[in-house]
């Protein structure tokens, strides 16, 4: 039996929500660590408490608030000390872990000495200690403590060097991990010879280790020279400040250490689990479709590009769908993620998920039997309150009825304001987690 | 055992050309029409050619005489009469069907000539009389016969007005159905109480009927009150032509008859085959890569938007299988079809197809067993001689030696001479036939 629209779109809602869940800080911390007679399960790997001395928990980032509240549920009786940096109103009271906020996304002095607080706490470990490290979302800006004799100030000029003359992400990462106390790997210097088990929540497309937070535990494979040839080759060399210039001459002739590479002894004990990720939650969701009927279908969790375009060529798979089964006859449950761009335009109001909603009713135009909901995993929907919108065979005739114009609300990336009118907007608040967007459509 | 880049881009090329020879008229034709003791097969219907006292071939399309040809093969013995109307340069020497050639895509007199013969010879047929009507992509210029008292130019004139107000297919479609003798299901009027079947090869996103060639013998839903309606929506009906407007007032007030409804009585005796589609294609492509070891996935064959946007959400979906085994373990295929657009911003050289695989590339990096073909049925991407282009692992590589950037040259549009000088351009020549493109991920 064919579901109706408003059972359909519950079922959408509830599919999302499971994403949601698995992104929680809390179920991902619970799920993937156990504790059974004095005895830590993290991942495939165990450890017995009674053998450490010490357990100190550190970490940064959006969620690590939750996720250290999350480990002392599971372990509280065995740590002995903790320190974490969040960002401001991320903070949780916590029994054994301090918490210390701090700016985010434009990093402060609080972040430095809650980062110098976490190095003064781990540096002396030994053997018998074992090191939680919790990484989630924005612990670049979080986790911070620019390398000797160079300001907070030089390091963000360099920065804003690096933005303004287009370097991409990893060209970035290469030349700040080579400025750095902490990133790179270089957080595992402080940690060896104990033991350094990260647990983290991803924020970024691809999951990439040394990505998250700049990769703190995770070998680097980049060096001075290559930092210095990408300010060369952008022309930049000459316009960044001389403390930081200096460094990276210094560290290309081996007066400073370089960062870590693959095979550095620091990396024996060291173990990275993914807690939480754009895959972990589609994963979720389609289970959850599995239960309500639909097989779910994941196309990918490494989504981007312009959202509005992304969304005409899902609309093209949901009609093969329904003309010829493929690539899975109904009911079925079609899950992406990722992060999606939009390039704006117009003056409106809107972010990644509505904007991709609205795109996709209008090329789906009436099409029966199809839901799409798409939803930021951290409820917040670009510059909105929104996580995100949902849309189905009811929305384009809804909006004549009260005259709104869906392609004129999409030129001018307004979104958010149709599908407030609409009363379609998926309101979660604020989750404390980002494992990036779901995008949804389901067909009965 | 892993294939290595030079198998994969055989393999990709021979799946690409399978699905060509699904569109290929000829096969198209004799794979939907069979003959067997006087008795005519067509999809689930039989026709007993002995009852029938004459067989006429009429039609229009670049793909026309192709398909004329095939058809003669079958059952040249039985056509009693028939004319066809192609693209200048698209005529064959055919047995008993007459070809004219006419002007595409600017319809001009022949058009209109090979047109009014075609209604000369269909229109005393009767009862006893089997009328097979050959449709292609390229119809709705080329069966062209304006209204009485309408003269081509005003018709010209409407349609500019329209694409010139930006109004959508749709809308000019429903315009052009009612200031024509033959489209919107008009054909049938004449033809009826013969029995009409015709073949179709689709050239559109959706394979639908009434679009293909402006559906000449399909039910039309539109009406006059429509067509004038959308003049003065889009506020241009005081710029059309008096000709025009008279025959629309015309029909509005029950003088001039409106198209034929679905349940008309002159459908009754009509039937539609599509014998070659977009989707057809994917499929023969597809199985073809099964034979070939892998597992074939049709995302869709409805696909649109732009083609370096889509390209990126491509790349996404090969990463996954590579990284989780979503939506399909590897070995497999990926295949959608449909017709993406290019925001033409620099001024290079190149189509949706080189576009779209050089926008994919770059996605990619270097992401190893992975291979992208993309090309268009009819072997001319844009304003190219070449179907499209094929990248894989080494592409980027081998683009570096040659100091070739990819960022520039797609930003520039000119991912033609990119895939030129790499010697990766796909070259089939004009292949005659057209539904549109296929766009491969394979990865094993």
């Amino acid at each position: 039996m064919k579901k109706n629209n408003k059972q359909m779109k519950k079922n959408a809602y509830d599919i999302f929500l499971s994403g949601l869940q698995a992104a929680d800080p809390v179920y991902a911390i619970s799920k993937h660590v156990t504790l059974k007679n004095h005895t830590l399960y993290i991942g495939n790997a165990l450890f017995n408490l009674k053998k450490y001395k010490r357990v100190i928990v550190i970490g940064a980032g959006k969620a690590a608030a939750s996720m250290a509240s999350a480990l002392e549920d599971i372990i509280s009786d065995y740590i002995s000390d903790g320190i974490i940096v969040v960002k401001d109103g991320h903070g949780l009271l916590l029994k054994k872990i301090k918490v210390h906020e701090a700016g985010h996304p434009v990093p402060d002095k609080r972040g430095i000495l809650g980062t110098n607080k976490i190095i003064n706490l781990i540096k002396d470990t030994t053997e018998s200690d074992l090191v939680l490290c919790i990484i989630s979302g924005g612990g670049s800006s979080l986790f911070i403590s620019p390398a000797n004799g160079i300001s907070l100030i030089d390091k963000q000029k360099t920065t804003k060097q690096l933005l303004a003359c287009g370097a991409n992400i990893h060209e970035i990462n290469t030349v700040r991990k080579h400025l750095s106390n902490v990133k790179g790997g270089r957080l595992a210097f402080y940690v060896y010879p104990a033991t350094l088990v990260s647990l983290i929540l991803s924020d970024v497309v691809g999951d990439n280790l040394d990505i998250i937070a700049s990769g703190p535990c995770i070998p680097d494979r980049s060096t001075f020279d290559n930092a210095k040839q990408i300010l060369k080759n952008h022309n930049i060399w000459h316009k960044i400040p001389f403390s930081v210039k200096n460094h990276i001459n210094s560290g290309r002739t081996g007066k400073i250490d370089e960062t870590p590479k693959p095979g550095n002894i620091v990396f024996n004990k060291t173990l990275n689990v993914l807690v939480g990720s754009n895959f972990g939650s589609l994963n979720a969701a389609g289970k959850k479709a599995r239960q309500l009927g639909y097989t779910p279908l994941i196309l990918t969790s490494k989504a981007e590009g312009e959202a509005k375009e992304i969304a005409i060529f899902y609309a093209a798979i949901a009609k093969e769908i329904i003309s010829s089964g493929n690539p899975s006859p109904p009911p079925v449950c079609i899950l992406s993620g990722g992060e999606t761009t939009v390039t704006v335009k117009g003056c409106g109001k809107g972010g990644r998920n509505t904007e991709f909603t609205l795109a996709a009713a209008i090329a789906l135009k009436n099409t029966p039997n199809v839901t799409i909901l798409n939803g930021g995993t951290d409820g917040t929907d670009g510059p909105t309150d929104a996580a995100g919108a949902m849309a189905d065979q009811t929305t384009l005739y809804r909006a004549s009825v009260l005259k709104l114009d869906p392609v004129k609300y999409l030129n001018e990336n307004n979104s958010y304001e149709f599908f407030k009118k609409l009363n379609d907007l998926i309101i979660t608040g604020p989750t404390r987690t980002n494992v990036m967007d779901i995008y949804m459509l389901l067909i009965s």
